[in-house]
């Protein structure tokens, strides 16, 4: 099925969906984007993505050019048109099309350029792979060091990918400094009895939407959460590991750069606070 | 004038000029870019910018499109369609389009695509700018760390000339480890008595085309070229100080960070640089 999709204003046949070879997100990877889960036909978190979205285009000095109100309008229309029981809402921002390439910001009254679409994915939340766990890599951290602004700037997460399928395995970690500071498109953690371990927010992190939510629910299940750093060599020695962002959810890690975590097997834990997630969130959706 | 722009095997008015919403340039930032420059309807340094690319689509694991000699035709068209005497001709190269957004890499055989277009910059080597030079403020170099590979990844070097703007000035030095990188789009130097000090090659610099000329023909005028870290307290300590791109050539700079280099005004050294740069590459010009 042809998807349409949101493109400044218009609800198009996704081949007929372009963007000016002179907008900034084209020659300068001057945009952010937000992705949104749906499950049910209903979004999960919107107003965490929301939030985020802000926060985003703040950081770079561009204007927000919709309400929450008029943006869940607009994620609606694209879940309702495309059919979207389970899937992504996937949603970028541009500065927009000057016309011409310049460094320097064209002036702030320019339009941004607004795209949406969305992904089918069938059963998003029952992925087999929540069951049996991912394996990692961790390869060293590169990316610019605004890593809290969520921009298109995504070459070397994606070459980070590409490492992991090399070396057969589904993710990377990146490492700075000897300490993990989240995988290719999601936050990790670590488990150690009764206490999750993961990085604290700071510029080197995204601030994930759905970390954000599992330390709420973690602590409110009687977990402790430890917010600080922690290297490749701890993780490999913890009970659990896992990661979370807004399409994965809460995934189980089994495996780190060859090396067993816990039996190898997915834990207790993991798939606990994935089930939480998933219920509290399920509510919550709208 | 409106311009005929290159996408894709056509030649198109600008105003019609699109690529996919779902093009990897647009979404991952994942292309790769040159700046030529053009003299008196003629390509500068045509060939350097032909290998760079190709280095910059092989570090990227990027099939290059085409021949050096394809790569010619289609760089003239562009000049001639548009009448370009003095200006530049901007190539970009992405991974191209698969129709959907994942992060790892589409199937090596999809299509990159491909835009050219031009800048009409008459009188672009007669800056006045390059008989007052420039002024730079510091700035902290946040980009990827793979700054050799010429990405649109952007933002940063955008960002920076956005604070330059603010304070008044031409541009930003990045500064990394209290050691200067670059300009936010040219290579940079110090001149001291008749040594030419610039930071070496690494993947903590661009591999400017502008420098390699630049270096090559200060050795053949006699001048000591040392290729070494400096600070910014060398820098401004120095005698001359300069900038070179493709399309700024050889520029001086004059005050960093509100301290005038050497008496504040444009030195010997640099505009003798600058004239031998132009002499030569208009002369080798095709």
């Amino acid at each position: 099925m042809t998807r349409t999709v949101y493109v400044n204003g218009h609800y198009l046949p996704e081949h007929e969906a372009t963007v000016s070879i002179f907008d900034r997100g084209f020659l300068m990877a001057d945009g952010v984007y937000e992705v949104t889960s749906v499950l049910d036909g209903k979004l999960i978190d919107f107003d965490g993505h929301c939030v985020r979205l802000g926060r985003s285009l703040s950081e770079l000095d561009m204007t927000n050019p919709h309400t929450d109100a008029e943006w869940l309008a607009i994620f609606r229309e694209v879940v309702a048109r495309n059919s979207i029981v389970d899937g992504m809402i996937y949603l970028q921002v541009t500065r927009g099309n000057p016309g011409d390439r310049d460094f320097a910001y064209p002036p702030a009254d320019l339009p941004p350029t607004v795209v949406l679409f969305s992904q089918n994915k069938p059963g998003l939340a029952d992925s087999p792979a929540a069951k049996t766990g991912w394996k990692v890599i961790s390869v060293p951290d590169m990316r610019w060091g605004r890593r809290d602004i969520k921009t298109t700037q995504l070459l070397y997460p994606s070459m980070a990918k590409m490492m992991a399928k090399a070396a057969h395995v589904d993710d990377s970690w990146f490492v700075e400094d000897g300490m993990v500071t989240e995988g290719t498109s999601n936050n990790a953690y670590i488990v150690k009895g009764n206490r999750i371990i993961t990085r604290a927010l700071s510029h080197d992190i995204l601030h994930g939407i759905t970390r954000a939510a599992v330390l709420r629910f973690a602590s409110e299940a009687q977990m402790e959460v430890e917010e600080r750093n922690f290297s490749i060599a701890e993780a490999q020695d913890a009970d659990e590991a896992f990661i979370t962002s807004a399409s994965a959810f809460v995934m189980p890690v089994v495996e780190i750069d060859g090396k067993a975590i816990g039996t190898g097997a997915v834990g207790k834990t993991v798939p606990r606070l994935r089930e939480i997630y998933l219920d509290e969130m399920r509510k919550a959706a709208i």
